[in-house]
């Protein structure tokens, strides 16, 4: 073979209680990579759509190009060369996950090309090293789930040890996206770097409560779950009206709600597609009455993780 | 019905990653309570056996007692009365439960003789209050498994959440009670008021794993996540040669090992009996080489709580 096409879907890190160890993937929107392979050694990204030409081309400061590179150099096949086209449907800084995406779809692109020598979770390592270029920290909440599907707990990262937590099958999404720009530095910057014992152990709490609901198929767990004690209190400054939203949310019949990943995206979790529908509604009526312009997404959330199409 | 025994199983609170919010029970041992309707009203403790004298035969300083009148208030026969013996069975300020297993027992045997008007689970509370006047905190990591059986996560107490979270088959565990004197209140004072945020992150991430482990029957993974980064650290002082003695506990094939309660008891857990066994001896020898006594205790994890015998 030498082409090939992949996607690899959106993801919501943190989801609330797990703030830094957990993600989950939806099954849309995604990230597409065509990948060929070329001649001459080195990753070539031949064509960008969708970033209104804010990605950078050259492949050393682009998540896709890091990833494979990165890839490459692990499986000892330097000589390999490819050319990429990457389609962004993602929004950029938005919290969904995009610059995960963007690296998971390369890498199982990549990976077929080879002929599969790695399996999705070995894939990992990779797409964080493209993460620690684009946001300077090679995080695994987005990644791991883009490319693993489902939910993943990022149990420790020396060594890296991810575990897959399954969910219940009527699970799914609300993903809505005010137009705002949130800078991860700074919604890192605003962190504390101590929190109360208390916040602590409430943290630790709901985000045991979350792993049994989700594994015990608990929808009212997993809602009464879905709290932040460690990140949003700070974060949601940056999200105008973001306790009402969170209130319409559940009105509107949600288990809960929730910054997605650093922002400004905010995601809810619902038990029914159609209750996620009105849902996002509410949401995007919220921020409209704020004179903010959104986008939503409604999906399950999506099993597979990053694959060829 | 006159007259009730009941027995109530020790716990283990804490279990490393779980502080504050996570206990689970043991078969044995446990207290022992029997009761007997009185002609008049309120508690009278007639007899205390197994705490060298130590324990308050005043009901409204003992934790059965408290408990009791608690229970006896809230369904409404303050006109209730009964003779009660307490059968101590574990050692007392251990961090096993001491004071839980009492109230349990007690609410349990109280329960029979008003015709079960409550569920187990809604024993906690009155158990609460006794720990209250025992300890000077309502928590509920104790009481909450000493009642229901098997691990217990409490998730909230405002309002009062308990997840019953199941649990492998095999799962076993070791308690090893140095003969020293660790006062609750010391254990506590020593405690950081505030953690660092990578502190409260590894926590929750090592609560998360053990909650999947136990869903999944994942004993690795069990094991993995028995780390404590909020109480271990300070608390581990005041137990001679804890570091070694966790090695020496995983060497012999312990899962992973912490402390118990606010200790000075350590627990391991395990996926064999006789692994426990095992376990339990080499950590007997590590304190017999450090000229302390202890004792041990091997048991299964306990699934039915406190209950009528």
């Amino acid at each position: 073979m030498k082409s090939v096409k992949a996607f690899a879907p959106a993801t919501v890190a943190n989801v609330c209680c797990g703030f830094d160890i957990l993600g989950f993937a939806i099954n849309s929107p995604g990230d597409e990579v065509y990948m060929t392979l070329a001649d001459r050694p080195g990753v070539n990204i031949s064509k960008i759509t969708g970033d209104g030409g804010k990605l950078p081309l050259e492949a050393d400061k682009n998540t896709a190009g890091v990833a494979v590179a990165s890839y490459l150099k692990f499986i000892g096949r330097p000589e390999v060369g490819v050319d990429l086209e990457l389609h962004k449907k993602l929004p950029l800084g938005s919290g969904m996950g995009s610059s995960a995406a963007s690296a998971a779809a390369a890498l199982v692109a990549i990976n077929e090309l080879m002929g599969n020598p790695l399996k999705k979770r070995e894939l990992v390592p990779h797409a964080m090293e493209a993460e620690r270029v684009a946001c300077g920290s090679a995080h695994a909440d987005n990644v791991a789930p883009s490319l693993m599907g489902g939910f993943v707990l990022i149990r420790e990262y020396k060594p890296l040890d991810l575990v897959s937590v399954s969910f219940p099958e009527r699970l799914c999404c609300v993903l809505v996206h005010p137009h705002l720009e949130v800078k991860t530095e700074d919604s890192r910057r605003i962190l504390r770097n101590a929190v109360p014992l208390t916040d602590a152990v409430a943290q630790s709490a709901n985000v045991a409560g979350l792993m049994v609901g989700l594994l015990q198929s608990d929808f009212k767990l997993i809602g009464e779950s879905l709290k932040d004690s460690i990140a949003e209190p700070v974060r949601s400054f940056f999200i105008p009206g973001f306790d009402e939203l969170k209130s319409i949310a559940k009105i509107a019949g949600a288990l809960g709600a929730g910054i997605s990943g650093s922002g400004p995206t905010v995601f809810a979790l619902c038990n029914d597609l159609k209750i996620a529908e009105r849902v996002g509604e509410a949401m995007v009526d919220h921020f409209a009455k704020l004179n903010l312009r959104s986008d939503v997404f409604v999906s399950s959330v999506n099993k597979k993780g990053a694959t060829v199409i």
